[in-house]
């Protein structure tokens, strides 16, 4: 994970937020590269979805009425339970007691230590609170949401009738979540503040496993299109006693990441219950009612993933280091679609004026279809290495026989294949290519 | 603007937040045409940014450490000045009395009714805050942002060294901010959540004035490039008064809502103060180190713009209502590029299989490349004005000649003319009618 973070640094993906100012506990910017790669996970998403005819997009507000909160469980239920220590002042989560450490013996979990005096456990809500409007009374209280689906369901009438739609049929969204976590850390994989693509899934009550089941094959398949290893993956259904208060079934598509297998997505049945809640407190039925009359509150199939989550996955199962010649080269094999940049254009000698223009004029016939670089900034292999860092698959060179034939090299990110290549053939070249199927050349 | 609040909600492009609970003051959520509109608005956005070789991307955190604030100004200088009223308990803006309303005397400003009883005025700072971590003390308050400016600026070294550029250049970015209005309204006009695209060019001292005329000049074209018409924008430049604390200069592109013209665009000439500001106050340098020592702090030209300015802007400028023939028509005159959808496929009697059928097809063929729609809920005349209402440029029908001929009609949303074309020939067409210039046809 360390070398996952360190890239991310050096190359700009991502890097700890306020930095100049100490830092603010576990948020992070995202530098050009890290804005490129995620905006092509989330597209891919969009994609994914939107080529559906059965889901519809939707933005709600991060700032939402508080009663949402009352109904969907989260203000009484959304929170960790807390031990302070009486006598070094710290807090640990009372639930995660074994795997922290007593800081006047680290060998040993708070506790034990020899000098510990724990309070008993206490609930800690994990919804950011804030006052909207002038006032700062208890009716003005507002929640940052820790997750978008609330927004979804209580908009589940509005949009029932305006897309015209019956169930099965699917909302889906992407923006940002909060949640005041305890113990964030892990590079992006537990953060404060992130972005979330939910969507959730309306059936009839008795196709809810089928679909179930369905979204939990979709949605594994959809990684493994975009590159993600098959034995870096896996379906782990939750035990009875793991599941959150409204889920009759969830399953965690899992990634190995460096600390282990984790959670990437979670795949959840919610049954009616969040339809159900909310009819209940807001005296809004939300139900289906058809055009015979028959009427159910549909069950809901919820797959949700942070991007944080992809992105750190993305850059871990890309992240290679080989040795080629007498070079070590550092390399991240992303999927060329999720690749920041599609390709370099490289002038071999930056200072011959020849190859300069031509590799100019290269780079703004590609840069009108694809992101692509120009970068013309010392030695060639320096530049080869940076793009090998960034994951461009492929690199354009211009040397001396561009100028007698009008050819060009492309060079492969992966297998490191150089072919000559006729600079006319170039963008037709690079289309096809982004079109082809990838998989990953790691083992 | 009340038709375009009654058409936003009837189409779904946005309507009242958090609605089943009784709104949340001020804050909308978007429906499915309202999130592929404002994608589209992004979309331009990052084009018109990213196809400059000298324009960087980031995405910074909306929780910053709180002396970002300190520094920036915002913690002492952001805030409102308010007086409440002893006799009737409301509080209003003390610099917008005039335009307010003393609750027992409509015809009156408060403090000229007949128990108006004025506290002085007190400042309120517009920026939300909230706690972070476990413990609620003063050292763990955080703060919504109230623009992404500041990620950029605090950014300011890391980004100069990854992306190896020298000013002239700028960052990009796109994401949330969160002000606490007092008095929001105006449907999106001012709301207390906002999608900020800011972009913060960075030059040298004395390049400032030519860098600030040159970005007012591209913001603009940029509006009438996205079919704005020019008769409803203008720039206006602000008096020294009206300036904020960090400006040396700025200008609005106004558009001329219903309500009057107002500010669509800034474009400030913020100098060196926010680098200034941060390096006293972080101890970090944030200046320009040249290749032969030359050093200085660059000074900031800032083009800011949230997008629900420019949603209500696009909305109001396409919004038409026309008479053909006996019926009237609403139809939104967008610009192709910002249009949700882009075409729909419509078999003129969907009982037909033949037509249903051949409709099917053309559609699965368009939705590879385009946003389209197939409709066949019922009367073509219904269907046709569906579309017009959310914008779509062109439908194409699929009817009794096309089983004889393999043609179909398309029809332009702003002339209404309708051509007979080839099926074959449909994608291509619509990919070139795509890329022609366009503007709008209101007087």
């Amino acid at each position: 994970m360390d070398r996952i973070v360190s890239l991310s640094k050096r190359r700009g993906f991502a890097f700890p937020s306020s930095e100049i100012y100490g830092g603010l506990g576990s948020t992070y910017d995202y530098g050009h590269y890290g804005v490129l790669l995620k905006q092509n996970v989330i597209d891919a998403w969009w994609d994914a979805m939107l080529e559906r005819d059965d889901i519809v997009a939707l933005d709600s507000a991060i700032l939402q009425h508080p009663r949402v909160w009352e109904a969907s469980g989260h203000l009484a239920g959304f929170s960790d339970p807390l031990v302070d220590c009486r006598a070094c002042q710290r807090r640990f989560r009372a639930d995660h007691l074994e795997q922290a450490q007593c800081p006047h013996k680290p060998s040993r979990p708070p506790g034990q230590g020899p000098d510990c005096d724990l309070t008993a456990a206490r609930d800690f809500n994990l919804m950011f609170s804030t006052t909207v409007g002038p006032v700062q009374d208890a009716g003005s209280t507002a929640y940052l949401r820790p997750e978008t689906a609330q927004g979804i369901f209580i908009n589940f009438k509005n949009v029932l009738q305006l897309a015209r739609r019956k169930p099965p049929f699917g909302i889906a969204q992407v923006g940002k979540s909060f949640r005041n976590e305890i113990t964030p850390g892990n590079f992006l994989f537990r953060v404060r503040e992130f972005e979330q693509m939910e969507m959730e899934y309306f059936v009839p009550p008795d196709e809810a496993e089928k679909w179930y089941r369905y979204w939990i094959d979709e949605r594994l398949s959809w990684y493994v299109n975009l590159g993600l290893r098959e034995s870096t993956l896996r379906v782990r259904e939750h035990e009875e006693e793991e599941r959150s208060h409204y889920s009759s079934g969830t399953s965690d598509i899992e990634y190995l990441y460096p600390i282990g297998w984790q959670e990437l997505e979670g795949v959840a049945n919610r049954g009616d219950f969040d339809l159900t809640q909310h009819t209940r407190s807001s005296g809004t039925k939300l139900e289906f009612v058809g055009q015979e009359g028959e009427r159910y509150t549909p069950h809901v199939i919820e797959p949700a993933v942070s991007i944080e989550r992809i992105f750190v996955a993305m850059l871990c199962d890309a992240y290679d280091e080989e040795v080629v010649g007498e070079r070590e080269r550092t390399v991240l094999r992303l999927h060329p679609l999720i690749a920041p940049v599609k390709a370099a254009v490289l002038p071999l000698i930056p200072r011959d004026e020849g190859m300069s223009s031509r590799a100019r004029e290269l780079y703004e016939l590609l840069r009108k279809r694809h992101t692509v670089e120009h970068d013309d900034s010392g030695q060639i292999g320096r530049r080869y290495r940076r793009q090998d860092e960034i994951g461009t698959p492929w690199a354009f060179t211009v040397d001396e026989q561009t100028l007698e034939d009008e050819t060009v090299t492309v060079r492969d990110r992966d297998s490191l294949a150089q072919d000559r290549l006729a600079i006319a053939d170039v963008p037709a070249w690079l289309d096809t290519a982004l079109e082809r199927p990838w998989r990953s050349p790691k083992a």
